[in-house]
């Protein structure tokens, strides 16, 4: 049975590392937000899909959980001599590994030429021994944009710099409304058994690709087969923004507020044993609730997770 | 007096780190060859430029003569990974280091910000604390082009991919007679008591510099306050291809070749004492030739050198 995993970066990531180990190479497919790609230093950085290729190829630096594993920081060394000699300042808030800095090099250098990140990506995921499918959700320049008292933000300035410390009033796709799904993903939802929303950030992570025309239309036809993790767990992401993002554009900052933003795409929602309690308001969201351990201590414990996806298809029925 | 060096990349970086121990810094100016510069996997390099920075800053690697002592290649590694895979195969031939990447980071930030190289220049040198002039030859795009056996070539192409061992037909300064020169070259020119063309490449390294309208004609107009060094001793260049470039282009492969390029716009030459028997034809060319020890083994003994350039002008009157 082919598997379709809609993914963002960590949580994603760690879901695809287990589930790597129990679906066949050929039968999984991955396709990753890339919203929150941007330039920096006239170099391509896909956080996103280089956070899922880093994890599956056990590649990742798990104590900082993105970049690569055995880094070195030389370049921003240098970076930082004229950074700090006052002429400019604001440039060194996004670290680049010196290993790391090798796949942006690449990237840009294929994506000068011409290449697809589609393309792209096939062929730096090949180069870590990753054999499933990892698909850009889009070849199409898309890009989140935050606004936070008054002033737009970029998601890495908002991310990394900031932090994620700063109110957040709206997000934004641009771009999202004239970007095309890249090849492969509606084929991939159109066939997969099982269609896995990972437990990533659903506003900034999981929502531009369903900004994406055509995506979330998919998505709707095949319901029935489509199950969600929450990543909010007893109120409270694990890591990252998407408890207060969730709240602070007005929706609720739990499992059952995940819930409610996937329903007409979800026909099952996995909740952690933290949320049984709202079982019940999922099912009233016209979802069929899965409730287990959905914290990923380890590669088996992912690989534990995917298996409840994919006997989801059964639940839905 | 006022001190200009027009300079290419090794053999002028090796004068200037003697010449800033005898003029003060706000005396002295180098006016630096760009049309190596190149855009490599998204990031702006000058060659030239960084070789006279790291040079003068005693951060050079001097086994290597290029890029930064102490160096790490991390970066590459990783690339390698990528183009080992077969996918793509011709993107590593340029080694780019860990620490040395911090330097392309900053001048790629700040160029597509708008700034122009001249003033990316003087952030970056005075960074690491060199406190002289280091001035590009122009802000404007220019590129030396070299055709080979009906090939037209990048500079860096020829020179790092092929190791400058194919034969050269004919070298085009792309951009030249449209670019500028930026802020300060012509002043410096006019006012230098002394201006030295450094022991540099005459055809790719001084060319390109020459090949900028007004520059030339600028330098003609201060002739008896002009002293070139010859590259070139005992007819072969101690480092890099100007022999063989000289050769093959029409010139005599000798000191008196460097000169008679030379004779229009300097009225001394220095020669080095092993081509001592060249004076008689480097005085038919109208130029008085100084012959002295052109070897740069040390700073003290670049120091020296300089010393002779700045007696030149009593020479040549």
């Amino acid at each position: 049975m082919d598997v379709t995993v809609i993914a963002g970066g960590v949580g994603a990531a760690r879901l695809l590392r287990g589930v790597q180990d129990i679906i066949p190479a050929d039968q999984l497919t991955a396709i990753v937000n890339v919203a929150d790609d941007c330039e920096i230093h006239g170099l391509w950085i896909s956080p996103d899909l280089d956070t899922v290729t880093y994890t599956c190829a056990e590649a990742i630096d798990t104590d900082r959980g993105w970049g690569l594993g055995d880094e070195s920081w030389q370049a921003m060394a240098t970076l930082r001599r004229y950074t700090d000699s006052g002429v400019r300042s604001d440039l060194s808030w996004f670290n680049l590994g010196d290993r790391d800095l090798g796949t942006h090099l690449y990237r840009t250098s294929r994506r000068n030429e011409g290449a697809p990140l589609s393309v792209i990506t096939q062929e730096i995921t090949l180069a870590w021994g990753i054999e499933f499918a990892v698909i850009p959700a889009t070849d199409d320049p898309i890009a989140t944009k935050l606004m936070s008292s008054g002033n737009q933000l970029d998601f890495q300035e908002y991310f990394v710099r900031d932090q994620h410390s700063v109110a957040v009033e709206s997000v934004e796709f641009v771009g999202a409304a004239a970007a095309r799904p890249a090849p492969g993903v509606i084929d991939a939802i159109n066939r997969a058994g099982v269609i896995v929303i990972a437990p990533s950030n659903p506003v900034v992570s999981i929502g531009p690709i369903l900004a994406i025309p055509g995506i979330r239309e998919a998505l709707r036809e095949r319901r029935s087969h489509v199950v969600a993790i929450s990543g909010i767990i007893g109120g409270a992401a694990l890591k990252g923004p998407a408890d207060r993002l969730l709240a602070e554009l007005g929706h609720r900052s739990t499992a059952a507020g995940v819930a409610e933003l996937y329903a007409d795409i979800a026909a099952t929602m996995i909740i952690d044993e933290a949320d049984r309690g709202l079982a019940a308001e999922i099912t009233e969201l016209g979802m069929t609730p899965i409730v287990t351990d959905t914290i990923m201590v380890d590669r088996s414990a992912a690989a534990r997770l995917g298996t409840v996806c994919l006997s989801s298809s059964d639940h839905a029925r």
